[in-house]
């Protein structure tokens, strides 16, 4: 085992084209790669260390951010089929050669687009609280001040549902987040959440035809993970990949919204580990 | 352990009014009941030994006949709230005073109502292939002569899609329900078939509003799995159920049709018991 954990592995950074990639990589020594793309605005210190920790147990854990997020050098550009390009190079700046990817949202748009462009690299999906290309009511708004002022009580509003109980699981999924206290990444720039916004957008407008007819061409070993009440990204597009994804399992977690994998993180850890080592 | 095995343990009886009803118990001494509710035209051999004897290494598996069904007496009512009060009959003559329900199909219908009526006594509930009172498309045709003729066939096609891989899953299935040579369950009869669709029907006609209300009252932990490709019992269901009961999760599998549980069961069974033993 590494003596890295979440918290203590240090931030670096791999060059590409006259400007850099950040990146956190720690876990099982030999461990096949597991690349994770984070939400809109998510940086490297918005992954819950419970859950990419417990993931590092098994596997070759690579936490980074695309072009223009956080700490990494570059331009946001404002398409999925961009930031999947960037994705790629970062991938290839750290030669891996073939890898599982899990894509969170924003993240799991770009895990959908990378495994069509380059479906033998990748192995295995994780989908998390995302939805295919023109899917359903994914047409977001920007933030609004009020949401931008105070980011936590929008994480607690927007990644867990009203009820006491997912509420407490929110403000435990806040306090391991805040436990990184070193070599914390830099926030998210309003430059790069229009780009992201836009990409997001561009994703989620719906084609004039063969709505979902691209989902059947990813043909991999798919886990698709969504909370039931989700209010960022409606629960139906869950289903709708699970439905046009040749090989994918859809799991729902209740009483659930956007962060639905942080909520039922040790139950969402068990699942994706069986769906992992099928 | 028991030395019971679903192939060899003896098929018993016990008298309710005059009646009786015939079932399979066997399992984990002093394991928490598992009482199993079967599908539209099911006997006792109709449960894969697979799935069962998995349930068995941790729990009390009791598969039951109810009224009217196969070896049991009685008459079959024609509504699902008359078969539920013949499945608490049941379980009262048992003695069963708290129990887990795992309910496919028609059983899930049955499992619902009995959650409904005996809050207390259900602890946990997995339904399989079914759907809410008033559910999309659940308006059943009778079986034609040709699925009559060959119930082999009937249930490849049913119960397993169409690629070969399910097909091939469907065949060992039907090997695993062939395993039990001695002490075989008789046919339901076309009587029990007729009261059955009847039942189904008029659990399945919507309701004029308030569609799925009656869901928000089932609070027990919920376990919905269901196969993406249903024909029998429509995937939307399952996310219905998943949507509107306050604390279910939801597990859907690729490639499958109403037989999910037995074309993944070894998954499902992880899944299940992850589920069980929470």
């Amino acid at each position: 085992m590494s003596t890295s954990t979440a918290l203590t592995v240090p931030t670096r950074f791999v060059e590409v084209d006259n400007s850099r990639f950040a990146y956190r990589r720690w876990g099982k020594p030999g461990g096949f790669p597991l690349v994770f793309m984070n939400y809109f605005t998510g940086n490297l210190d918005d992954w819950d260390p419970m859950v990419t920790d417990g993931f590092a147990a098994d596997f070759d854990v690579i936490l980074f951010n695309n072009a223009g997020v956080g700490s990494s050098g570059g331009e946001t550009p404002g398409t999925v089929s961009e930031m999947t390009r960037d994705a790629l190079a970062f991938c290839d700046a750290l030669g891996l050669k073939e890898f599982n990817v899990v894509g969170f949202s924003l993240g799991g748009m770009i895990a959908q687009q990378l495994a069509l462009d380059q479906p033998n690299r990748v192995k295995r999906i994780l989908l998390l609280g995302t939805g295919p290309r023109g899917g359903e009511g994914m047409t977001f708004t920007e933030l609004s001040a009020d949401e931008r002022a105070d980011p936590d009580q929008f994480l607690l509003g927007a990644f867990f549902s009203p009820t006491g109980a997912s509420q407490a699981a929110g403000r435990a999924y806040l306090k391991r987040l805040a436990a990184r206290t070193r070599d914390r990444d830099r926030p998210v720039s309003t430059r790069t959440a229009e780009a992201q916004l836009h990409a997001i957008r561009e994703w989620g407008a719906v084609p004039p035809s063969d709505r979902y007819a691209t989902l059947q061409k990813i043909k991999h070993p798919t886990l698709v993970v969504h909370g039931i009440k989700d209010i960022v990204v409606q629960p139906i597009n869950a289903f709708t990949l699970a439905e046009h994804l040749p090989n994918a399992q859809l799991i729902m977690y209740p009483d659930s919204s956007h962060g639905a994998q942080y909520q039922h993180a040790e139950l969402f850890l068990k699942h994706a580990t069986l769906f992992l080592s099928a």
